[in-house]
Parts: structure tokens; sequence; C-alpha cells
């Protein structure tokens, strides 16, 4: 096992996660922290609050695996079970431990609440185990070592299990240094890039063999709504090799790409777009039709876009482009609202009345319904217009309503990121 | 097994979700619907993108139930190895399917691009499968039986997920009602009840004990960004039995809750509020700023706004509200940007330019930064102007930016949609 690579496994509990009412998201939040140690996660369960399912879960996921981490199931109430599924597993007997009933009658005390004789159960540890102090809840969570390898058992509420494994978390890691000192862990380094203007299979394209699977630095590609994020995971001996290795792949990625890399990490275009016009001392409006908010929104959503977005205009009715920004009837009545013309004049119309130095103009057919032959549900003109300057494009978005409006949302973004990146700053 | 009751399993295939890059979002999905038609999920498994821990977990996941759905891994670049992997489980070979190319060939000169040889591998199935058609993406879909089990392969972008899924919803009932109609299985019938203007805790208290564990029918509550859906699952020998259960617990829960349910199943307040704008002939516009297009986006969303919706200002700086909301620059200087006077002055200014019969302001502070004693981040003027009418309101939301902007969008349609009520159509 010496030269293993330590993995580990996650058990998420909970019959509310079974029936769709609750989306876990305690799992990633646990694969993305032992990750960042040099832990990868291989699997992930979602199973519900019975004892036999636990048990049974608690085997499949430890067999390959050295740590097994599990939320869920050590409240009071009758459903949760994972206390007796995990002494069951271990072969142990559960026992009172007065220290933690005390701790709890003290922690009732204080909330004004008196303590029933269904929450003692949550001072039961399995013979062995040692419990972990919930700082946010009552229930304490457990870790147990059986045939060599780790269980933590956590609870189910999100800021609890966040609290209670971050506390914990240098004993995981010391844990693991103990047992391993002689293996050779290996460091991990994550890079991201943001990519827009180009599909999944045009960038895995451009950037050739470096996809591979088997590949150090491994690169994954994940797509939404357009965006398309290429993860660079690289593997080494030592945390510094690691993040050289993901640097190198970085930069020979952004070479490869040019302009479709937009940003790294979680950076989202309306933040680059966003900080590039703030460094610049540049002002935007837009002029929305079809997308009726969805750049707005977009634009907003980064904190101090007032430094650079004044206004904007949802101009959904002829009547509205035609008193608000501007634009002419006549044109509207010989190239239709939706048209490359109309969508230039919006935005005209919008930089104008605005008076600021770049203005975005979208028009088009969002859907369901309203689109013809010529100008089918998905088409969407927009413009970016400038002092001097005022380019219109043509798109046929795929999708529904929403998707298609969120397209188009972002596809001005990036014409407007474009734009900037061809003229000095 | 005719007496038992049919059981589903879901996989989600994506190193992405194993390095806790995505919170996978479509088992909850899968597994709520599956349940609103008495097909109880009884675990999730999430893996990697690797053949044979898919293959084996395929194995393990249909062990104990008669339907997996597995979502991920379908597309076109060298880490999505899905399609191999089932067919490997199948024990059947990869097969190039004609007519599939055709339509992503079709599908790709749509859309002005060019088809690589890499995305070929979109168009193959494995023998004996079925190819289900991807609306709102290339990758098809697949369908498989194998030793009288039902196993589903959907994409893992979740739009196309639920679109795809969505489209073979009648074939999957269908496909179970066929196998067990000589079993005894139990009848379950689901409604929704929306609500928007109360806590989750005071619902709880409004409806008392109905939401006992272990009632028939069960009554869950889930909350998100304010609005609580209460859940009401009722089981039963036959559906029509059933179906009243649930219909009776639905009237009952209506006439404990009043005015705070607005709507049913997948209603959205935006829905609710335009559908009554429509019947009523009437029209509206918003003049936003600290939602910064969030409730323009809510109205647009709903296919078919333009009936009542004309368009809307954000009107993010002073300026903008002075100059094309006409606020009088006295009354900014004297109650500030972010005051009842300037939601009420705003929502007045918009109506009497889009000349609409409603109108609904709002403005108010977002935050990160940008708060003060008396108005913190999260205070929010929300006002609804008609003809002789103007209220506005004083709110203090919670949570982060992107959570204000939404909680405020929301609650200025709910405002809207409690006038209408009180006003005679």
């Amino acid at each position: 096992l010496g030269k293993v690579m330590k993995k580990a496994s996650i058990i998420s509990i909970g019959n509310e996660l079974l029936s769709g009412q609750i989306v876990d998201t305690n799992a990633a939040y646990l694969s993305g922290r032992l990750l960042s140690i040099g832990i990868p996660v291989v699997s992930t369960y979602t199973i519900g609050d019975d004892v036999d399912s636990i048990v049974r879960t608690l085997k499949l996921a430890s067999e390959d695996v050295d740590v097994v981490l599990a939320t869920g199931g050590l409240g009071a109430t009758d459903d949760d079970v994972t206390r007796q599924a995990l002494a069951k597993f271990l072969g142990s007997k559960l026992q009172l431990q007065n220290e933690f009933l005390e701790k709890m009658q003290n922690e009732f005390d204080r909330r004004g609440r008196s303590m029933c004789e269904r929450d003692k159960i949550q001072a039961y540890m399995p013979e062995g185990a040692k419990a972990l102090e919930n700082k946010l809840g009552i229930a304490p969570g457990i870790v147990a070592e059986y045939k060599g390898k780790l269980f933590f058992v956590l609870p189910g509420v999100p800021a609890e299990m966040k609290e209670m494994f971050e506390s914990n978390f240098e004993f995981l890691i010391k844990n693991f240094e103990l047992k391993i000192k002689n293996s050779s862990r290996q460091a991990i380094a994550v890079r991201k890039l943001k990519c827009f203007g180009a599909s999944e299979s045009a960038i895995a394209d451009l950037v050739g063999d470096v996809m591979k699977r088997g590949r150090n630095p491994l690169i994954n590609c994940t797509a939404e709504h357009g965006i398309i994020t290429l993860h660079i995971v690289a593997t080494a001996k030592d945390k510094n090799t690691a993040e050289r290795m993901a640097e190198k792949d970085k930069k020979m990625l952004r070479k490869c790409l040019g302009e479709v890399v937009y940003g790294v990490g979680e950076q989202t275009l309306a933040e680059v777009v966003g900080e590039e016009l703030a460094r610049r001392g540049k002002t935007l409006t837009v002029a929305e039709s079809c997308t009726g908010g969805a750049l707005s929104k977009l634009i907003t959503d980064v904190a101090g876009a007032s430094r650079y977005f004044t206004h904007g205009w949802v101009a959904y009715s002829n009547q509205a482009k035609v008193n608000e920004l501007d634009v002419s009837k006549d044109l509207i009545e010989k190239y239709g609202a939706v048209s490359e013309q109309a969508a230039k004049a919006m935005a005209d119309g919008a930089r104008k009345k605005a008076k600021t130095d770049f203005a975005i103009g979208i028009t088009g057919i969002a859907g369901p319904s309203g689109g013809s032959e010529q100008k089918p549900v998905g088409v969407v003109y927009i413009s970016v217009s400038a002092d001097n300057y005022n380019e219109a494009k043509r798109f046929i978005f795929s999708g529904n309503r929403q998707l298609i409006q969120l397209r188009a949302a972002l596809t001005g973004l990036n014409m407007l990121r474009l734009r900037l990146s061809r003229i000095k700053s």
C-alpha cells in the first residue's frame, strides 16, 4: 500500500436526499477540500436512513479507499440511525458518554430549552470511537478507525458539517501524514481556464492530445451555457512541483486557445469585461429586447458594477424602442424589430441617451413562439456601439427560452470583450 | 417480485463532480420526478469518467432496482466514456447510427459550424439500445433494456438532461405500467402548493400537526429564495384514492394559508402575476435600481410576457433616475436614492413614461458594500404604482448580493399580486 495514493469515499445519508427535496452540497464540498490536500474522492453514495443500507454502503465504500466520510442521520428523531449503523458496522456497542450528555444539557440550558429523553441518543458513541464536538449544533460527530481505515461521521446540516470538518481538518491531515510518512503521498495543484466563443469539441481540437486520459497534468473540460471551463489537475510528489506543472500547462493552453480564453478560476465574463471598463475609466449601457433584463442582470451581478454601468433599457415593445431609444419607425417597418439595423439603432440610441462610451444592443426571438422561416426561434442580432463604431452580428442560439436569453446576453458581453481587446487602453 | 414496489437508482458520472468543482443537481431532480410517479430512488452513486467504474456501478446499482438512470459522459471529448461503458456492461458493440449522424450534421449546419471527426462518436449506440433525441444539445441519450431492467443514460448538462427526461417521461411511465399491471404497486399522487410572504416555520405553525412524519398524505416543506413549496404526497392502493386524498389536503392547506399561497405545481410568481395582468388586459413596467435587471428577467422568463410587459428601466445611477424616470433631484438630495420616496417616484415616473397601468419601483442596497447604520446592506424599498395608487414598503433582506436582488424582485412581484387581488378585475 505504501506507494498507492490515499483515496477517499463519501456517503451522504438521508431520505430527504433521495426524494429530491434537497440537493446534496456536502459531497461536493468535502470532495473539493479532500482533493486540496491530495486525497482524491473516487466515489460518493447517497442512501436513505436505513441501518442495513448504511452498513452495506460503509462496507462497499471502504473497500478501495483509506478514508470514508459520511454525513447525515446523527440527529435525535426516529429516522436518524447513522450512529446505530456505524456501531453495527464496527461490530461494537453504543455507549453513553456522560461527558457529552453533560455538554448537551448545558447547551439546552443555554438555549432555554428542556432536553427530552429522545435527545439523549446523541450522547451515545460506538465503543472505541471518538466524538467530534459540534460547535453549531447538538449532535457530536464520530471518528473511528477500523481495519486500518478512517471513518468520519459528520452532521448533515451543511453549516454544522463544514464547521466540524474544518475544525478537524488538521487532525485528518496529521493522521494521514503519520500513517503515510513512508509512502509517497502526492500533492495536487488545480487551475481553471474559462473560455467563451468556441464549442467544447472545437476547443478539444485546438488543444490536441493534452486532453488524453492518464496524462499528468490531467486536463478536463466542462461546459455550461456556452461557458467552457478547462480544469488542469497536476499531481506530483510535492506541492511546488505540482503548482509549477499546472502553471506551465495553463500558459500552454492560453497560448494555444488565444482569445477564446476570457479568464481564470471562477471569473465570469461580466467580471472580466467590467474590470476592463473600470480600468480604462469607460462606461456602458444596454438596450435589451429578447434578453429581457438578462444582460443587465449579468452586469449587475458584479459588486461595484456602478463604477461603469449607469443604466439600461429593457425595450421589449416596438413602441419602447421608438420612444425610449430613438429607433426610427421607418427602420422598424423596413427591416423589422428583429434585424441587424434595429440592434445597431438600439445600441446607438441607448449610448447617446445614457452618454456612455459603450452600448450593447440585443434584439431577437427567444421563443418558444414568434419564429418564422427567415427568422427562426433562436435568431438574435447583437450590436456593440461606441463613438465612430457600430458592429452587429447575427446568431442562432439553440436551447429553450431561458438558454437563448442567457447565451445571447453572454455573447453580447463577449463581443464587447473582444472589441476592448482590439482598441488600445 | 409481484408485491414489491418498483424502485430506481441514479448514477451521476463525471470527474468534475468528484473534485468538488460542480454540485450535482441532477440526482435530486430525477429523484423528485421519479417519486412523483411512485418510483422511489433507493440509492445514488457519483463516480468518475472511467469505464471500469461505470461498468461496476451499473452492475451494483441495478442489483436491487428496476430502473437505473445515469447522467453525464455522453459528450465528444476524450473524458466522455459513458457510451462505451454502457456497451461493455450490456455485452454489446457500439454501432454508428446513420440517422443520428445525419441529424447531427444538420444541427451543425444550422448553427453554421463544421462537425469534427471527434463529434461523430455521439452518433454511436450500443447494439439493441435506443437513442433519445437531445433537443437542446448534440449528444443523444440512450435507453436500453437488460435482464428485465431499464437503463436510461442522459446528458450531464442539467438543462439538456431535464428536457430529455421530461420528453421521455410518458414512455417511462407506460413501460412501468405494462410491467407491473399484475403487481400491487402502491399508487402515489403528488400536489405542490407554492407560497410566498411567510417563513418556513411560520407556515409550519399555521398548518399545525399535518406535517408530522408518517402521516398519509405526507406533507413536506422545502424553501428556496423565499419561495416555500409544500409537497403533498398521498399513497393509496389505487390512483383515484391517492388523487382524492392529495386534492383534499391541498384544499385544506389552501384554506389554512390564505393569500400566502400564490400558485400550484411549478408556477412561478411572475407567471401568476402575468396571467392575472393578461386576463385583465392590464400592462406593467418596472424601474429597477439595486435589482439591476433581476425583476425584468423574472417577468420576461415567462413566454408571452409581451402581452402585458412593454419595457423597463434599469436605473442604476442617480443621474438615470433623474433623466429617465423624472425623479426630482431635490427628492434624492432630501431623502436619498435609497428611500421610500425614491421608490415611489421611480415607479410613478416609469408608469407615466411607459403609459402602463402598473409599475414596480425598487431601490436598495444589494451589497456587499455601500451599507450604513440607518440603511444597512439588504435594505430595499419597493413601490407598486397605479392610477391614484402608490404604496411603498421597506424590507431588509438577508443573504449575499444575488439573493438580496432575487428576493427583492420576487417581493415586488408579490406586492403587485396582492394589490391585484384587492381590486376588482
